[in-house]
């Protein structure tokens, strides 16, 4: 189980411009939930259901070497190889692999799709056993709690006691926030990178958008859109293409485009792409639209809507960090209007008032809420530093 | 002609869910193109062509009391009296009205729907005479230069030589900045307010994603929705929905919904309008659908993305307002961050380079690009102090 499941893998052939079924799709997978019920937070019980998963590096043998990372809303369990749908780098290769900040010759990755998702663990495209048809919105609605809890079974399953370190940014900064308050004594450092201790107003109503933008579109078929052998992907398309300008920023996108053309010399009085920023967010709609699925992504939207841990905490968030042993590095850049530095900041409070083990960087950068993707030296030094100051304490703590 | 159209208008009756022609509404319209050819920036003759546009209080004997107000994206000629589609009151009656900032006992207010726009000026949804059948799509693309320059031929026909001010939020403003660049001589004083003097990267993304809602809904047909009695409500309202967020502020949302819930006590894990903010996201988006026209959203998004002033001399912004006359007074808002107060600065900037007259207030205020709709007490009071100063001079100057 030790072993990565190997190197670049072609990308294989798409079916009617779906996404390859989970069964075609290189990796690990484990079931769970046949013998014991998985409880949602929904009250729903769950199972069987599958867990798809991607591991980088060597699991030594007191299994101490652990790091998880949780990946973001249209994210993946392809971490650091390449993309078996699109063919591209690894999501955060920047950051993990072979002599990386995140060391894969010395740290075991783990990296598991969410539940929900459409990358191989169960989702609403899935068949749903009791009716040998796709889920669809039959699916049940899924928490990032959820999500963690089939994450712990996962952990479990490779008999990983206590890991190294959970990381993620975005919704899988909010996973490892829940991991450090569902499971404090599983984590031993815990690095939240641009992410909130819950979904902001502003952002829900982002979510909101892109979930009517999918379920306008007549291809939707009130999700049933599989067994229609149909597709929304216009819908599914705007939506991201909203989702997309929030991920940069105002001056990431001024530097990029400012207001050039594309491919021509004047402007053209009509509603083609006249302006390369129109272009390039129809290419990041038209892409997206080839590797995901509608439906996961108003599941996975939606538990990042329902994320707030202090309402899990009589409404007080130092509640949920109360006797943590875990140690927290929180990452946010200046310009990430999505989750700006104030809810990181919020968190590192909440973390103060519990008398927790934390440290805060709020990283320069005009990358805006991407930066976490992105080649940010300061980001990735600090993160290298952190995670070996961690690795003294954990030697010594043994 | 120095009287209003008159009061309150009992809403029409709404023909198939559409908003009512133009023949159908209240108020004003002139006819212009007919005998000297309209040249459009696009190179296109556009003629004849209509104005529809509202006046409130009475032009004095020397013509010399004229405010010209320019709507924004979404906004029409109904200023200060009851809209006779929606029923609710003017967009303006907060600045505009007997004993209001601007004094309708005192000054002539001039409000004209814009070219392009579906309130009674020509655009897409009115009959082209060549055809007899809407225009749709042939209906050429305009610019803010274009809309000024039919605002031009109105003051024209009103007999005005000279505008007290021209005034405007949003796009309201580019068309301000337009008049003043455009016809300096004509322009006593300026208030472009929230605005830019071109419109950025990421606010041609937000268009474009707009843009593409409508057109991904199949009932906008290409454009010719009107012809086959069909109309793409769908994707207009996803459209507004995207579109309102960037009105509002993070702290606006957070203050008016944060993450209460709409009309029950516990989440619904379903994809209803669980939160507050959904369902007021999605009654925007429905009552937007009711007053406005897919294409005329088209045409206008467009006209703002091309708005550039600089680029009309040589790249050099001060080069616009070179010699200009005009009294320049500029407002924007602390938590707009679709027109941000670098916008604003970048135009004073470029007016001291050029030596004009001009003042700049930024106003605190949580409620975003809308603060300019709504009541801030500071943005009135300077405004009343500016206009009043700019009576004295011109009075003085006479």
């Amino acid at each position: 189980m030790s072993v990565s499941s190997g190197g670049p893998a072609a990308a294989p052939a798409m079916r009617n411009g779906l996404a390859p079924a989970w069964g075609d799709l290189p990796g690990h997978r484990v079931e769970f939930g046949r013998d014991r019920p998985f409880r949602l937070d929904s009250g729903v019980e769950l199972g069987p259901f599958t867990v798809a998963y991607q591991t980088y590096g060597r699991l030594n043998a007191d299994k101490s070497n652990a790091i998880l990372v949780c990946h973001a809303l249209t994210g993946d369990q392809y971490v650091a190889e390449t993309h078996p749908v699109t063919g591209k780098p690894g999501w955060w290769e920047m950051l993990v692999g072979p002599g990386q900040v995140v060391d894969t010759e010395r740290w075991f990755v783990i990296c598991a799709n969410v539940l929900g998702g459409c990358l191989g663990t169960s989702g609403p495209r899935d068949i749903d056993p009791a009716t040998g048809q796709p889920w669809g919105l039959s699916f049940p609605v899924i928490t990032i709690a959820d999500m963690v809890r089939s994450q712990k079974l996962l952990i479990e399953h490779l008999g990983i006691e206590k890991l190294f370190c959970v990381i993620g940014g975005s919704m899988g900064g909010m996973q490892v926030l829940q991991w450090a308050t569902s499971y404090p004594d599983r984590v031993f450092s815990a690095v939240p990178i641009a992410t909130a201790a819950r979904h902001s107003a502003q952002n829900i109503a982002f979510h909101e958008v892109g979930r009517q933008a999918i379920m306008a579109d007549p291809d939707w078929c009130g999700g049933d859109y599989l067994q229609q052998g149909r597709r929304p992907g216009a819908g599914l398309a705007v939506a991201r293409m909203a989702a997309h300008i929030t991920y940069l920023s105002e001056a990431a996108l001024h530097r990029k485009f400012g207001r050039a053309l594309q491919d021509r010399t004047g402007l053209s009085y009509g509603f083609d792409a006249d302006f390369q920023v129109e272009s390039y967010l129809r290419h990041q709609g038209s892409t997206f639209v080839e590797r995901f699925d509608a439906n996961s992504y108003l599941y996975i939207t939606r538990a990042m809507d329902y994320f707030d841990i202090a309402a899990e905490h009589g409404g007080v968030l130092a509640n949920a960090f109360r006797g943590s042993p875990t140690r927290f590095c929180l990452f946010s850049f200046t310009s990430d209007w999505l989750f700006p530095t104030s809810e990181s900041r919020a968190v590192v409070h909440a973390l103060n008032a519990a008398a927790a083990n934390v440290s805060f960087v709020e990283i320069d950068s005009d990358k805006g809420h991407d930066a976490f993707l992105l080649d940010e030296p300061e980001f990735h030094a600090t993160l290298r530093g952190f995670l070996a100051g961690c690795a003294d304490h954990w030697s010594r703590g043994r």
